[in-house]
């Protein structure tokens, strides 16, 4: 895909091609994550962070990637904040909003709401996540993720094995990373989830159908004892008719560090998509593997300023200048590496 | 007046030189709104943009204009985030928020609130509405869209015809642009709304005073036949006493394509202050309109940042110099002209 | 202590030799407060402001002088914005969001979670307030205020006389003010409040420990008429048990303009943490001071950017930079001194 000026709505649009361009471009965006060297390719770019839904994260992830290309960020948190209150149309609110910025992320509550922004908007947007829709940019942070953690095992996304484990059925997380995986060979996964919170038939169907590997399971043990990746969810319970029904299922299957010691493999890598839910009732991901070097959690939103940055320069053109305008930094960053 | 380090709170501060001088600098302003050219000219420099009423709209667009010219922006949404829960006056906290910032935006819910702010801040203030009273950067984005429109037709603010329409009672956009419409020659208004919402009789006067004429009607057809302009505005549901009374009036006068095409010159220019109702029960500015190239309505927008950098430069001093700190944009935009 | 990469947290972390090198920072940073001059030195830094509690002042005064550093500000405020609401711990909190800064303000409404963030940052964090507990910045730039104000008296920090008014009790910037002085020599302090709202003995214990002189008293207009300044404070309403209980003291002491002239002396500095409560039933600083010069109240939130910017540049290093990637600001400043 020609990437300057195109929104980022879904997963579905990426080929493999476009998939290693980006991540070629997140990889040489380390040294700006890092503090070692400052850009400013994109000073006086405006990006326009509209979060009509709650979301730090994800909020500050795409601010900061913006800002550490040297762009500036105007935003908006929260619905009441928006004119749409006054019974303004999504239409009208695109082709205003898109006059102040340059690109735009955004969180909307309600699936489809994003590209209907994005068919008004006059600049490139990006999807923040649109309900239980899609998550474009965690599910390629993800991604790159699980290539640099393999990379690391002499692996590649071309050949290995992941358990995904909680909430398949609601988790639009997993959903757009399986999407994604169908653009690779040979993955093995494996499906933990109680049979209602099952992934969805179809997206089996078409992982099974690019010939890859899915067994599906409600065992948590047996499932992570010979797998690279373990990806660990949360139950959704904003997705829940009622709390009383997701209480049903939070806690069903908890990781930690006695677990992972008797059944995986030492050098398995622990994802999570975060947040985790770290009250006794749910505890998916214990904190007494906190301080485990499989734990990846971290690195992955540390690697979701890498794939942001990527798609801000690409969209906007600049992946190739961002060195000719950037320094070494004038601080002196103490900054702890994960 | 001298714009260095004055407020902005009102349109009746304005004598014609200052609108001209103003429309001039806007017209400047063109590269840099256009991201043909990025300049640096307000580096270092704080706007203190507090909404203590919500909105998006012109929030953002104070923010894009002062991030345009360089210039950063520090923000505070909702009264609730504020000191003066604790009983803090609006001296108090104009006496400190002026000490972090170069220049100040505000937004308040009450009518005068934003000029005792400004009698005790220290550095310039510029209203961003305050309650029912003024939103002057309104009328003067509102002015300056009908002098370019009027331009493109070889006519000019010193001689065109305008319908205003809908809610002229509570519209304080209206209010402001005809107060500023005294400055000018010749100019012939309709003014079209139920009795009961009828333009104050004070302006009406006004106006006729300084040789306009003056139409006062309720019928909206033959009100569009024969001028330059049709302003359509909402009804100011909030307010009204009560949203009953608000809904007497929504959707009284409806502007579509039909009833365009049917009554109206094909060159009649639409605005609209925005945000407009889309909800079937208001709907005054059909989106079958939207194509329509006499659809104004997203120049204004476009037109506000124009406006809001060239107040900024002025209130700075800085007009002449936005060429000595500019540079071409390294990024490629895709931006879609309007 | 060094500075670089530290958090800071509460007052008792600093030594004498630390407050005096803060300050020394601090008074080189009038030129860029006072708009000057502009520096680029923190250009490409981000500050994470995190405010779990609302706050317009602390916030403000924090992001503007990151900002007058040349670095860029993130921001989240009010915790329903926050993963925490999902069950996410301080901890996950301060591991992701320590990944998007370069150092991070949070003000967070329980006592030592601030601290438990840090522990957990990878970043430098600094206290912008935690419940009853501290709010180190606040005691820092209440004693530069004092240091300045007595030094245009020709006196000093070691050797002064202050009166300290209103809740004692519950005023967490009176207790790390005087937990600060401490470390100076020969401070005589008047501690006047009700008795129930009285300094707690401990901290009264600690100044007679050090060799400071400490009266108790409920009496007003006596204890002002042989002070170098006087500190005056709000009933802390938000620490009572009920509205009730705080309206019992609202209003118990006021200090007026015909207080201040008949018992104090004429250069006697008048300081207030802010904001003070100006509605009728409290009215403990009246405004009928607002124009006399020993009204310190707003040099204090002046002074509080430049003991920020001090903290940010000596927490990242660039204290000796700051001149080398300055310039004359561009614009023209009006802005009124205090």
């Amino acid at each position: 895909m020609d990437f300057i000026g195109a929104n980022i709505l879904s997963v579905s649009q990426f080929e493999r091609a476009d998939i290693d361009r980006v991540f070629a471009v997140a990889d040489s965006m380390g040294p700006y994550a890092r503090r070692e060297r400052v850009t400013r390719v994109l000073e006086g770019a405006i990006l326009g962070n509209m979060f009509l839904e709650p979301s730090t994260r994800t909020r500050l992830s795409f601010g900061a990637a913006f800002n550490l290309l040297g762009g500036t960020v105007r935003e908006t948190v929260g619905i009441r904040a928006s004119a749409m209150a006054k019974g303004e149309s999504l239409y009208d609110t695109a082709r205003v909003l898109s006059g102040y910025s340059d690109v735009i992320c955004m969180r909307h509550p309600q699936a489809g709401s994003v590209a209907e922004f994005a068919a008004a908007s006059r600049v490139p947007v990006v999807n923040g996540g649109d309900g239980a829709n899609e998550h474009p940019t965690q599910a390629l942070l993800d991604l790159y993720t699980i290539r640099r953690e393999l990379a690391g095992k002499g692996r590649s996304l071309d050949d290995f094995r992941i358990a995904l484990i909680g909430d398949l059925k609601h988790g639009r997380t997993v959903h757009s990373l399986c999407k994604l995986l169908c653009l690779f060979k040979q993955v093995h996964l494996t499906f933990v989830s109680p049979p209602e919170l099952a992934m969805p038939e179809a997206l089996v169907e078409q992982l099974r159908a690019v010939g890859h590997t899915v067994v599906v399971t409600d065992q948590l043990e047996n499932s992570i004892s010979q797998v690279d990746i373990v990806y660990s969810t949360r139950i959704q319970e904003e997705r829940f008719a009622s709390q009383e029904e997701a209480n049903l299922y939070r806690g069903r299957f908890r990781l930690n560090r006695e677990i992972f010691t008797r059944h995986a493999q030492p050098n398995t890598v622990i994802m999570h998509p975060l947040p985790r839910d770290s009250r006794a009732e749910a505890n998916e991901l214990d904190i007494d593997l906190n301080e485990h070097p499989s734990l990846a959690i971290f690195r992955q939103t540390d690697n979701g300023l890498l794939v942001r940055m990527a798609l801000f320069a690409m969209l906007l053109g600049v992946e190739d200048k961002v060195e000719d305008y950037a320094r070494p930094v004038t601080w002196q960053s103490r900054r702890t590496p994960i």
